[in-house]
């Protein structure tokens, strides 16, 4: 039985998000940037989709900014804003635990010359609010918080933050990376202060490639990329009709009248797996049962197991899963949440990440843990030698 | 007859493309991040892709870096140097009739303090050389020209701006916008010079956003796009596999064993439709028969007709064109060429755009001008009542 369970990494492209897409490069190809008909015909798939995920958000079509994914959404959020307001501020705020897409873009920023505070978390990766309260100050133009973490699914409390950033100051932008986090939960940015959330389309069974930006109107930002001034002149460049039309796709596929019953199946698939786990000698559990932690990730560290190891012997089972966050496999040394929330050293290289899909299944839950169930003590026994 | 004659501003994807893409898409949808061989897999791809390109260009496939269409090459080659470069000097040299991705990125360095000169062209809108020779000074970092004019078809003198530029100084980094040129020429970049060449993937029916950059091994150039460290850190953000694998079975379909007979027949086309043109009372040809232009693009001034009057006119008869450029429609005030070459006002607004695929029929253009032979004459008359 194959088990992919790499989810949170990338999802396989649903069947309507090709036919669709299919349909974008062969029948309606145009360039909507032609004033003829086939341009006219690939613009209408761009409103379409701008329609569809607004409605999602319940915020304005003219909100949504195509980008070719969500590493580009956070840098054009980042980098957008702090360029666009240095003359209000040099200081930004961010939490400890974000994804590579947003901490290196804070980096950048640094280097640039603005000041950036990092909000500590706690052990179960959520951050300091009294943290956050302390670091906001006149020089503050932006404060960026992920919603769910991609290494163990914690849940940020985005709403608190809002709150605590708009009263401090209205004026300050406040950036929400939901990569993870959207398609899972039902997020309306303008009930709780949200400027800018940025979102990736791969993740949600969407095209590798698409992404968006929700901007809300009259944040004050600039482009990272400047050209022929398609999107209003936020993003340049001929506008990825395909891509777009299956991001589309993909959201209306999910936010549709299913969409609790999908996400109360992924809470059981997750409590499952969960309970299996602990039954395993020496596995420490880095994520929550039921809503203390997003329902598509487990994060488990096996002691005195590599993480590596394990990852290639369950391949072999054919059941698919990362190590720490697969995202930043390329810099093994960035990924800072199992550092952050205190993980003793031992585990840090022990730790795996199982992320579902609405399609998983309860078989497939149930046919890992069996296999973990042989593998682990094996592999204990092989490294004790 | 449905002729599409705006093939510059975008192309159809190719049957083997959308194939390989939706195998990228549904069966190996792995992370190339991914540890496990769903992530082996899609690398495979990205691999493969690499590989292709860098045999079209004669060049090392770790000197291709993956980006998300023309405009972001564009902008990684320009933004992405200066920013590297800029303690060996501020200026920049840039013909003055490039592409809004080239010209935009030059106006932001600008603004940002950079010095930049703008080379000025001929009535024909070659670059002028002495002009060149006398813009290099000791603070010139970056030149940049591009080598098939996106709105008439000129090719540049790309061979003799690189012996200049690296006689005056060979650490000058010399980028050629070839998104006009690649898969209608043969381009060997270490021939003549190139460090830094852009290429489009929708342009050669390959995949939208899809596109690469070569970049020359040791050239000094920073990523515009921070995050996960992906393609050796000069483009963060998970490789878009299916638009990769796309765009290399793109460039494989087009330079293989039939690739001079394509040429040729594209060349056979153009001609013919200048012939024809010419035949029509009080009409500009903007482009050169023959090798002294581009084999894929005429452009042509028709006195006393609007060119979006004509566009619309000619849509009806299932003829699709492009007025002036088409990737720059949402600024009609960029489309600079026709300035720049000397074109009389009363027919800045007559110009139309005709732009050929390796398809494009012998009958189809004959059909074009038995069209335009028809309707010019009746614009005419309506335009003077």
């Amino acid at each position: 039985m194959e088990c992919y369970l790499d989810n949170s990494a990338t999802t396989r492209t649903a069947d309507e998000v090709v036919k669709i897409m299919i349909e974008a490069m062969q029948v309606n190809y145009g360039n909507p940037s032609s004033k003829h008909m086939k341009g006219v015909d690939g613009e209408k798939y761009v409103k379409e989709a701008a329609s569809i995920i607004a409605k999602s958000l319940k915020v304005l079509d003219k909100e949504i900014l195509f980008t070719s994914g969500g590493t580009e959404s956070n840098n054009t959020a980042i980098i957008g804003t702090a360029m666009a307001n240095k003359r209000k501020g040099n200081h930004l705020i961010v939490s400890s635990v974000e994804h590579a897409s947003v901490k290196e873009p804070f980096n950048f920023l640094e280097r640039e010359g603005f000041r950036v505070t990092y909000l500590p978390v706690n052990s179960e990766g959520i951050v300091d609010l009294e943290a956050l309260k302390d670091a906001l100050d006149d020089e503050t133009i932006l404060v960026s918080c992920m919603h769910v973490n991609n290494e163990i699914g914690a849940v940020e409390p985005i709403e608190e933050i809002g709150r605590i950033v708009k009263k401090y100051n209205p004026d300050i932008i406040y950036h929400v990376d939901a990569i993870q986090s959207y398609g899972k939960y039902k997020i309306y940015p303008k009930k709780i202060g949200i400027d800018l959330l940025s979102v990736s389309g791969h993740k949600i069974h969407g095209p590798k490639g698409s992404g968006f930006l929700f901007i809300k109107d009259k944040t004050r930002i600039k482009p990272i990329i400047y050209g022929g001034g398609q999107q209003k002149g936020m993003r340049s460049g001929t506008e990825n009709v395909p891509a777009i039309a299956g991001l589309g796709k993909a959201v209306e596929l999910i936010y549709n009248e299913h969409f609790d019953e999908k996400i109360n199946h992924l809470y059981e698939i997750k409590d499952s797996l969960i309970d299996g786990l602990t039954k395993i000698a020496d596995v420490k559990i880095n994520s929550k049962k039921g809503d203390l932690s997003a329902p598509q990730i487990v994060s488990a560290s096996f002691k005195n197991v590599r993480a590596e190891v394990l990852l290639h012997a369950l391949e072999e089972k054919e059941i698919y899963v990362s190590s720490g966050s697969a995202c930043s496999s390329n810099k093994p040394g960035l990924s800072n949440t199992l550092v952050a929330i205190g993980l003793p050293n031992d585990l840090l290289d022990s730790t795996i990440r199982f992320s579902f899909n609405y399609g998983t299944s309860k078989e497939e839950i149930d046919y890992t843990l069996e296999v973990l169930n042989t593998l682990v003590p094996q592999l204990r026994r092989f490294i004790r030698k």
